[in-house]
């Protein structure tokens, strides 16, 4: 007899009453995403995995007293270090709100720290009781104008998914949708070192014959979409539609709208980017669920959104439901419409009494700039007009503004009257020294200064 | 520029528009099972793929006049053995009929040519228009008990999976469920074996805690079912439900009461076996659609079970839907709820138009029996009962009768006149001479014999 066998054998046994369980969480209202009813059930789990609905001898019983119980959420695609946590203490945090499972794409740390931070988000997540699954990042540098820490190749990629089967699930996604449409090279090697692969997708606004030129070249998923009618052409065309609501975006309140009885199957909730004090105050995906269900969709379809519709999408086996052989990722709820949350339960054990520590060292600081002096920031001009960056409150686009200049001494300066300020970003990759200057509106910075080296894509200190 | 990326430059080009596609369908009502609507488009196809639904230059225009446009139909469970056809013939005949591929056990041509037979299967489908996926037979010989022609092991199993990872996608229905649940060990290397791949189940009337460990040993779909307890049940539990309508059994009409507007996905149309004459007569899955149309279904529903739910359940990638890079497989329909066939494509070509034929030998016969003398059919008896196997009108299971023995020279004999028959298995793969012999009722042979090597599932001659 193998080991293979063994286990099937110890299994077998196990689901038939020969050997106690471990867990048996009696009296749950079920809310089955797989047979699209709320049913009553135990649930008996060994191993971390779910054993079935029977009554069970068990090594420890929990009384649900009639609880909801939901299969552990899921975020099809998130930004970790854009919550500024590293990965253990994210997914603790984010545990604690019902979540099972992320599929991230370090994205972020890799324009700083190249394949070295890659590695650093597999080691801190490695055997955590939330699952991190990674997408390889697509678009390091984001574009060819950008001075970022690192530039990752197909051969990177080709790398990274042979090393890491398991964890890596695809290639994330790809941005430089102009490159693709123009067919440069660099982009489609990357797409076609991603093979069969799940590649995702980040196409705002593309239409038409250039949507199908996209898809066509790999591209299965989409969590730009914005409007209805953008997200009803991408559905029919076989775009697996994630709806985004994070920190910064918001489209969930307009997306659903898209929503009949025969479509849901090809859309997941996201959230893409979720800051520190949200996942606090709010949650991650909970959060999600609360407004869809507070504004009208059934309960059923929305957990089915946010569990085995990623789990599908992502080709992840046994995973976004409570059923046999199912990982034991599950949630207790006081109240389903409220998403009120009684307990969280991972491979099986409370998120209460599981360990979210990781031996992972974090890398030192990447932070390297040249030493610079006050003359960096002169702005030498005579007279005339500035361009000037237009900040939009809540949007993340501008506008392009023209503004007379304020001089002194024969440099441009800030004019904080005309909230007009002075804006500088420095190389901090490489400590070469460049400087890009710049001047924006509608900071309302009335004095002093801001920086930090959080700057999408690159992360140069700004 | 390697030949990936340059695959990819000529199909991006083609969908901008910058060469023209091969196959320009306009003006369909498309019946789009990822969106889940009904809406108006043209169907480009470049290479055998579809390319989008806008307007293209095309070396070929078709105008469909406003008929329906369904994605090519797929059989999730068939034995094509048992239509008499072989795979070319019974590929033209499906295909004529909508069916644009199947997954098929080859299990019947396994229990008496082994491995052999599976080849052939695999060889005499190779490459034609319809697609004949196999999944690999679990159960030569069914049981232990029979005299089939062949043995196939675990090491048979994983060699033909790593030999044909692309056209044979898992293991096929594990019947042998009593040996799973008894922890037989060839049958449960067999399971091992297939790893993470595609496993069918077989469980007629299985539940509860048995239920559970047949599915914690690996299978994951069930086209034995024929109630909706039973089905709910094994939804629940998570197993893909084949709801089985074939020459012999019929499940449609009782099983569509399990689904509701949160479970289809779970679901597919299959019909394990479908006679040639059926094939000729009534059709093959499209007379699956039209009855369940008939029965109150939707029609996207019904069209997503015959389609995009099957390719999802054996992870078959850009199939079982009419979109930009799915195979161009689709049917053009007069009328939708009567499922009325215009015309049917493959690859974009028209089935009518296509080539079905093989260059693959069809074997030798297998049929093998000794020399046979009129004294083997003698059952020696004085007088008494004898057991006999009473028939039930349409129904697989027969009940055990005791009827007085008709005794002639020494010998039990057939008695017409109370509907007795006496009934013969020789052996017939290896000429063993071995006779197996006994009495039926209720066939209503009044004189004459039958005769047959069709006799599930280890086809001796009967």
């Amino acid at each position: 007899m193998t080991e293979s066998t063994q286990r099937l054998t110890d299994i077998i046994a196990a689901a038939r009453g020969g050997q106690p369980v471990d867990l048996l969480v009696r009296d749950v209202r079920l809310v089955n995403v797989l047979s699209g009813e709320i049913h009553p059930a135990n649930i008996a789990v060994k191993d971390g995995v779910v054993i079935g609905f029977e009554e069970y001898e068990a090594g420890m019983v929990v009384e649900a007293g009639g609880r909801f119980c939901v299969p552990g959420l899921i975020d099809g695609h998130i930004h970790i270090e854009s919550s500024l946590l590293t990965p253990p203490r994210f997914a603790e945090l984010a545990a604690r709100h019902g979540t099972a499972a992320v599929i991230c794409d370090p994205h972020e740390i890799a324009n700083v720290m190249g394949g070295a931070g890659i590695e650093y988000m597999l080691a801190a997540s490695e055997g955590l009781p939330l699952s991190v699954f990674v997408m390889m990042p697509s678009c390091v540098p984001a574009t060819c104008m950008e001075s970022a820490g690192a530039a990752l190749t197909d051969a990177d990629v080709l790398d990274f998914l042979s090393r890491y089967p398991q964890r890596i699930l695809g290639l994330a996604e790809m941005m430089n949708y102009p490159g693709v449409l123009s067919g440069h090279d660099g982009a489609l090697a990357k797409l076609a070192a991603a093979g069969d692969r799940v590649i995702d997708g980040h196409a705002p606004l593309l239409t038409g014959r250039d949507l199908n030129a996209y898809l066509l070249a790999g591209p299965a998923s989409d969590h730009e979409t914005t409007t209805v009618a953008e997200a009803r052409e991408k559905l029919r065309k076989g775009m697996h539609l994630f709806i985004r609501e994070g920190s910064q975006e918001h489209n969930m309140l307009e997306l659903i709208g898209v929503l009949n009885d025969f479509n849901s199957q090809q859309t997941s909730f996201v959230s893409d980017d979720r800051l520190v004090n949200d996942l606090l105050g709010r949650g991650h995906v909970d959060d999600i669920l609360r407004r869809a269900m507070a504004a009208g969709l059934p309960p059923l379809r929305v957990v089915q959104m946010a569990t085995i519709n990623s789990a599908r999408y992502f080709r992840l086996q046994r995973r976004g439901a409570v059923a046999p052989g199912y990982r034991a990722d599950f949630v207790l709820l006081d109240d389903l419409e409220t998403f009120a949350i009684a307990d969280c339960y991972l491979r099986g054990r409370r998120v209460a009494d599981s360990d979210f520590t990781s031996a992972a060292p974090i890398p030192a600081s990447a932070v390297r700039v040249a030493k610079l002096t006050a003359d960096v920031l002169r702005v030498p001009v005579e007279a005339g007009h500035l361009r000037v960056i237009g900040l939009i409150p809540g949007q993340i686009i501008t506008e392009h503004l023209l503004y007379e200049a304020r001089v002194e001494d024969g440099s441009a300066v800030a004019d904080p009257g005309r909230d007009l300020a002075k804006l500088a970003v420095f190389e901090r990759h490489r400590a070469t020294g460049r400087v890009g200057l710049g001047f924006v509106s509608g900071l309302g910075l009335a004095r002093g200064a801001l920086a930090g080296t959080v700057a999408h894509d690159s992360h140069n200190l700004i």
